[in-house]
């Protein structure tokens, strides 16, 4: 019997870790590190000092691996990421059945914030199932959003009131969600709220939010959009990578 | 100068707890604990529980205090609820300057949750805040939108597509929000999907996530529905009281 764990971690501070997600990796046999390649490691780099600081004995093993590159030339965008998934799955069950010769065992696998939320894990647990009969279980974590909120000390909702989250590219595509009042935007390759008519709207945006290097910039959209864009362009040329966080609220509908 | 943390403390089960959180409460010189009464203090209790298994020395204090009631009289529930917070606010001042007796030192306030989502503790140290100048500092939290979706092991969001988190209240008085594809219910008095056409609609629901006594169902509304209602209505009876959330996704707009 294979158990697979996906275990979240929480947006970049070790402290985020739960005390369920620091007993999940101690009682795993097998921990498996995704490698994206140079420059994109990061994240692998955070994964292995999580694991150092949290194991205290011989097990488990952690196993690094590199992951299999997605196919852009595919004109089709879902089944390009449908084949990608299927390639990385295969790794995974390659990757379990060697790190577990005898078949039975625990595994976990490290998920960045919560592996509800964006996150492609879950779904490809679900395809390493159809090879390999796994029992699985998600530990949850803290989210970008969390970190977002708890950064700037502002409510996510108004008292009573509906929030939508959303992806830069849809912001970018459908301008603002229909009905809504409070917009978190994730994934934004790089401010779509441009495309918002800024009047009588408000953000909050955090870069590497929970992180030693934390930016935070909040006010008026109309104001602050230009210094959100500048420190978003700094930030990213200094230190190879960005990830960032927006939540924006308009005036409630009359 | 006073220091007030608002700690995120997950949904019920201890082991939500962060790194983050447990060493904010270490730090603290008074933990205070509202106490809201007879038959609904399990979280009370909770938040008691966290502190003894957290707490190593002699700090922090815990100062237990009586939550003021809500005049459920007022017509105008805005304004009641607006009194209300004040009135909260006023009595947190006061056991804050009695535990504190300085006038400087480490407050800690133990949220249920994350103290972003739906919750009125960061309002009210808001307004804590203009009668004690405060240094007002949040710890995020596992929410309950997290322990749900870890229970069922399912994603949050379809692939790139948008989530609506919303109350009780507003599904049964609007229906299914505009636009949406992910609904997320919270603060629901009783099954306010039944206003909907369930045809389409799936939905994953837990009562108590995270927590020992958690309850878990999910399946086509049209045929789940009322199992929800008699799992809910029986969990209340013998726990005395019953939180629950769910998720309901629609077949995506063609
Ligand atoms: C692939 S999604 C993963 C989200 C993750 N599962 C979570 O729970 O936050 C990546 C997006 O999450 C957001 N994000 C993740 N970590 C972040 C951080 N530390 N600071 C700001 N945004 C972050 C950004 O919007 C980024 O584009
Ligand atoms: C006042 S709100 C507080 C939410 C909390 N701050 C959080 O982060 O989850 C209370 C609502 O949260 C949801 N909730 C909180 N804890 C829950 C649990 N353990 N199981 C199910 N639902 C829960 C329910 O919808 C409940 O009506």
């Amino acid at each position: 019997m294979i158990e697979l764990f996906l275990i979240g971690i929480g947006t970049g501070n070790p402290k985020h870790l739960t005390r369920e997600a620091t007993e999940a990796i101690r009682a795993t046999d097998l921990i498996l590190i995704p490698r994206k390649g140079p420059g994109k490691d990061d994240l692998a780099g955070l994964r292995r000092r999580i694991c150092q600081e949290v194991i205290t004995g011989d097990t488990p093993q952690l196993r690094e691996f590199d992951l299999p590159k997605r196919d852009t030339a595919n004109p089709d965008y879902r089944a390009g990421v449908d084949d990608w998934h299927d390639a990385i799955a295969r790794v995974w069950a390659a990757e379990i059945r060697a790190g577990l010769p005898r078949g039975a065992g625990k595994v976990g696998f490290l998920v960045w914030g919560d592996p509800s939320l964006y996150d492609s894990t879950l779904r490809i647990a679900e395809r390493v199932t159809a090879a390999l009969p796994l029992a699985l279980q998600v530990i949850p974590g803290i989210t970008s959003i969390q970190a977002l909120t708890a950064g700037h000390a502002i409510p996510l909702n108004r008292i009573g009131a509906p929030v939508t989250i959303t992806t830069g590219r849809r912001l970018r595509d459908h301008g603002w969600p229909e009905g809504a009042e409070t917009v978190v935007v994730m994934l934004d390759a790089g401010c779509a709220f441009d495309v918002l008519e800024p009047e009588g709207i408000e953000i909050w945006w955090s870069a590497y939010a929970g992180m030693a290097e934390e930016l935070r910039l909040s006010g008026p959209l109309a104001e602050i959009a230009p210094r959100i864009a500048a420190t978003r362009a700094r930030a990213r040329a200094d230190h190879g990578w960005i990830m960032d966080i927006y939540l924006m609220r308009r005036r409630a509908p009359a």
